[in-house]
């Protein structure tokens, strides 16, 4: 997989993908993260890319004319399957969304800042929406990020163990059971005995039990 | 406002801290930003954090002990409102509890990683979890830089222009109207006429308009 990020802050998105599992995949092969810098494809002395938005009001707008020149030049180079807007408007990310997007091949992830992005740009380029949650950021590097470690993590061989993603909170529509490591016991609180009994068929039931349970307490909606 | 990050991956969160409105906040004075290494409050030479669950299963689980030792020495050296954890079955974040977090003075997010934190952490100091959406993570940290980020832009003084954050998107739950800059024409395409009009009263009625048909099409939960 390749991720083109388009951004007005490459700065910001550096310490993610230079960690962790966004580090490792990217060592291993498993995908390719490509930041660009907007200000790279502006043209003169003042490598412009925002603007007052038209009509009034507070907030600037990114321009067209950057964008075009850098996903003009992304797609002279290879095809896209996605060219994705990070905005807060757009359809809102799921773990449904994320496993259909990790079988995806090339990305490219614009991310707007302040207001957004000309109007222009999501009419003419972008074939995707997508929102994090029901909240606003100060841009869409965050979400950017959000975005590409749900997806890149699904990918073989990202995780060292490949059944802890499927076991994950929402894989199923149920949250995931509580866990606990050791001490067995710690400051009086003890691990509920049934896991330290070595019945697996039983401790597998009791996870089933407490999952349901967890997801009928904190989020029925996921079960219906 | 002051907030503590408790997390194994302190490196992950530099960049997003260092840039943009994060880190104009800082140097403005108007939040501190405290990052905490759950490893240097791990006692023994292997300065564990993390062990394998009990009861068998893909994944590894934060234990208790350097968390607890962690959070103990944050709350003898001042009260914090909220000990937040990250986490994919938390409450979901949105605009509404972005805004109320933004009132409290002193905070703690503790970041889990792979399965979590030992359930005995949740049940002990954490007053608070909150999930950034429904998908999962490799880690809290980004789910931490949102929460903060979402935050921190709403501290009185943060953003140049206030006026900015009370027209965006889900502060009346309605979605943003579109936005458009210079050029007026790109390649055949109009800015609409009546944002070139100047005509201020009938604009901010597009808008309202606007708003509330995106609404409609793309979110029609919101107008519930």
């Amino acid at each position: 997989m390749r991720i083109d990020i388009i951004t007005v802050l490459p700065e910001l998105l550096e310490s993610p993908f230079e960690a962790s599992i966004l580090k490792r995949a990217q060592e291993k092969g498993l995908v390719e993260v490509h930041l660009h810098n907007l200000r790279e494809y502006t043209t003169g002395n003042y490598r412009q890319v925002d603007d007052y938005q038209f009509g009034g009001g507070a907030g600037m707008v990114l321009m067209i004319e950057p964008i075009d020149r850098c996903i003009t030049q992304l797609k002279s180079e290879r095809e896209y399957d996605e060219i994705i807007y990070m905005t807060p408007d757009g359809h809102t990310l799921n773990q449904r969304m994320a496993n259909e997007i990790s079988l995806k091949k090339n990305l490219i992830i614009l991310c707007g800042h302040y207001k957004g992005v000309d109007q222009r740009v999501r009419d003419m380029f972008v074939t995707r929406e997508i929102s994090v949650g029901d909240y606003v950021l100060s841009g869409g590097e965050l979400g950017a990020a959000i975005l590409c470690d749900a997806v890149i993590r699904l990918l073989p061989g990202v995780l060292n163990d490949e059944t802890s993603a499927l076991t994950d909170t929402f894989q199923d529509n149920l949250l995931a059971p509580p866990v606990y490591t050791r001490p067995a016991e710690y400051k009086g609180k003890k691990v509920p005995e049934i896991l330290l009994s070595g019945d697996l068929p039983k401790i597998e039931k009791w996870r089933e039990e407490q999952a349901f349970e967890r997801t009928t307490q904190r989020r029925p909606d996921l079960l219906k």
